[in-house]
């Protein structure tokens, strides 16, 4: 009985192609938070179930977490998100961090569900956050920010809508709150007949379903502040609830507007009760999470990932050496190159196989490597190397380490 | 009763300054690798335990690792290390994968154990393997790559040295391979009670201990074309057999020299049967694994960490702008500003808190933010704005971000 090669159920395997597009996301989103002055933290994904059960629900803790006894009976949770974990450092250093904070971390986070399209049992989230501003600026910064990540990928300002809601607009009503996160996935008639069960009163009940809620005076001014900065795609929008209990003011997701795929892409908002729980002082925060699924489909439907990534992927390698044989003065030549090449940051791989050298140029255009090399006697010897244009076919004669530098980083 | 805010036992938050030197070692490792030719691959750390039953015993599943049942009865394992997920994403796409194969992964690896110092329930770890070359050409490679990432790190010769051994060389008894793997842990009173205990045979005992083992020639070609490629400080070690029991050939240690801290920093070595368990046909392999705790104590203990991360460290946000007043007019002035040289790829933090100017700037300096940009009315109005470098006090006038870009990059 053999083992079976398959993942565990609902989390990937990244081979190179899948893990270099993450690698992009994750490299976009680090450059757009360092541009906005934003530290990385990060923890364990291992955390006391305690830490989930002051803000959720038991019910939510034993049915929607991996969590289980280690062997010294703690109870641990895999991290279902990341913002308690957030909370708890924060806490912990209160005294000694600089206030206003700006932090972000890219995280795996886990949830027992049953694995479906966008929802797997694993994932990676960016979390971007900002302790100790309570005021639009905050907002707007976090907001304008989510919206530079987008740019940062390609978008234009018609590929997506921010909507933003309160909920201090909102009923302080978790089921209530709950199925207005769920419409956009609804139809009409299950969304009635929710709301329905939650107001026994009719009128009441008719208020709910016409939208009663309006726009407060902050969402205004937050409004009018982002447009007068250029961002013009925030609409105020009552069913944007998020989902979960600890948001306090300002809530917000961005949409993809594509007709043939309108959803939420991510989101976040304001909490700033969060830290009571470890009974400390209060401090506001605003920040939003963004899951990798998501992200990754947004930008394969607007055709925004790379060239060098999507549809074919090309490795970083720039240049493969192929050996004409196998001896030892040919493989120390090769080896010789190859460092002096590295030297000057250039990405080498050696194929040292000793096969014939069509075979091993077909090999390297296989890989999507632009550049090989062929070294034997005759280049030892001379010093000189034709490197060749695996597109073009053309071949160039170079003398030194520095020349085949200079032709690789055109 | 408040909730703790100390992480789950053994493992670590990463606060900036830590993730900022663990970044500094991924970013290094990346780069090495990929000069290598090497592609990056990732996994889930949630694994069937299947996958460590196959190769390991029943005894260190369910003693050393985090295994426990999920919701649905499977038996899954936090990965204890990367080799098997590997071989097991090898051999379920063998049929499509170009060999030889090039890859390194930087996961996060769980034991379940006493914490001590270097020994935490979790750590990062860089493994390197190459599959499908069965040459010294492949060992050499990557003892070379081990190399080239101490010395990528700042390191000399003469802070480490390689020590080489051949499994092969070795008797088959894994008893006897860990008493070998310990023995440098140990004092050489304990050392021999426990050989004395294996071997009851008075002169196998002598044998054993006298270190009969001598190095074979497939060691001493591999210590010749390393040693011919300036790579000198590689010995043969015949207590030198590594922790696994997969390994069946060339294996390594990669050893700091410091008098203070002798002691193994990673290692790997060969293993050619690892695909056995999946049942399809074999591909020779060789690689390493480097845990992050052994190297930033390596780098520490020899001043290696570059002055930006130690022992003080600045973030790499480069311009605090700091607004005079909160007026509508002076925040948009600012967040065009910040705009603008986020636009030319400057990390730049706002400080919108109206406090006065000197709490602002002190605040900034605190940080470890080189430059300020203070900006109200008069610099509103004329679009001249003075920038600060606060380690030495000079201010200079500029009048576009181009110039501001201009020195700060400098």
């Amino acid at each position: 009985m053999h083992l079976s090669t398959d993942p565990y159920k609902g989390v990937r395997d990244f081979y190179p192609h899948d893990q270099a597009i993450l690698h992009y996301l994750f490299s976009t989103y680090r450059r757009v938070c360092e541009q906005f002055g934003y530290e990385e933290y990060n923890a364990s994904l291992l955390e006391p179930t305690a830490l989930y059960l002051a803000k959720s629900s038991q019910e939510i803790v034993s049915e929607q977490t991996y969590s289980f006894k280690d062997r010294g009976e703690r109870e641990v949770t895999l991290r279902p998100e990341m913002t308690p974990t957030l909370a708890r450092m924060v806490a912990a250093q209160r005294r000694e961090l600089v206030f206003p904070l700006r932090w972000y971390s890219i995280p795996n986070v886990f949830r027992y569900e049953k694995p479906q399209r966008g929802r797997l049992r694993e994932h990676w989230q960016l979390n971007v956050d900002l302790f100790g501003g309570d005021t639009t600026q905050a907002d707007a910064e976090i907001i304008t920010l989510a919206y530079s990540l987008l740019h940062a990928f390609g978008a234009k300002d018609s590929d997506f809508e921010i909507r933003v809601n309160d909920r201090k607009n909102m009923p302080n009503d978790p089921a209530l709150l709950r199925l207005l996160d769920r419409k956009a996935k609804m139809s009409r008639e299950d969304f009635e007949r929710e709301a329905t069960k939650l107001f026994p009163n009719k009128k009441e009940l008719e208020m709910f379903l016409n939208g009663t809620y309006t726009e407060n005076q902050e969402l205004r001014t937050l409004i009018t502040t982002l447009s007068t900065r250029g961002i013009t795609n925030v609409r105020y929008t009552p069913d944007v609830v998020r989902g979960f209990d600890y948001y306090s003011g300002m809530v917000f997701e961005v949409f993809d507007t594509d007709p043939k795929n309108p959803r939420a892409l991510f989101g976040g908002g304001r909490y700033d009760n969060l830290l009571d729980v470890f009974g400390v002082e209060k401090i506001p925060a605003v920040g939003f999470g963004a899951g990798d699924v998501t992200m990754r489909d947004f930008l394969e439907t607007h055709n925004l990932l790379p060239a060098h990534l999507w549809p074919h992927y090309s490795p970083v390698t720039k240049i493969m050496l192929c050996a004409v044989d196998t001896l030892d003065i040919t493989m120390n030549s090769v080896a010789t190159l190859a460092g002096m090449l590295r030297e000057r940051g250039i990405p080498v791989a050696v194929d040292f196989s000793g096969k014939k050298i069509g075979d091993q140029i077909r090999n390297a255009d296989r890989r999507g490597i632009p550049y090989v090399i062929v070294i034997g006697d005759t280049e030892h010897a001379s010093g000189k190397f034709k490197i060749k244009n695996l597109a073009s076919g053309e071949e160039i004669e170079v003398a030194s380490a520095d020349a085949i530098a200079t032709i690789v980083a055109h």
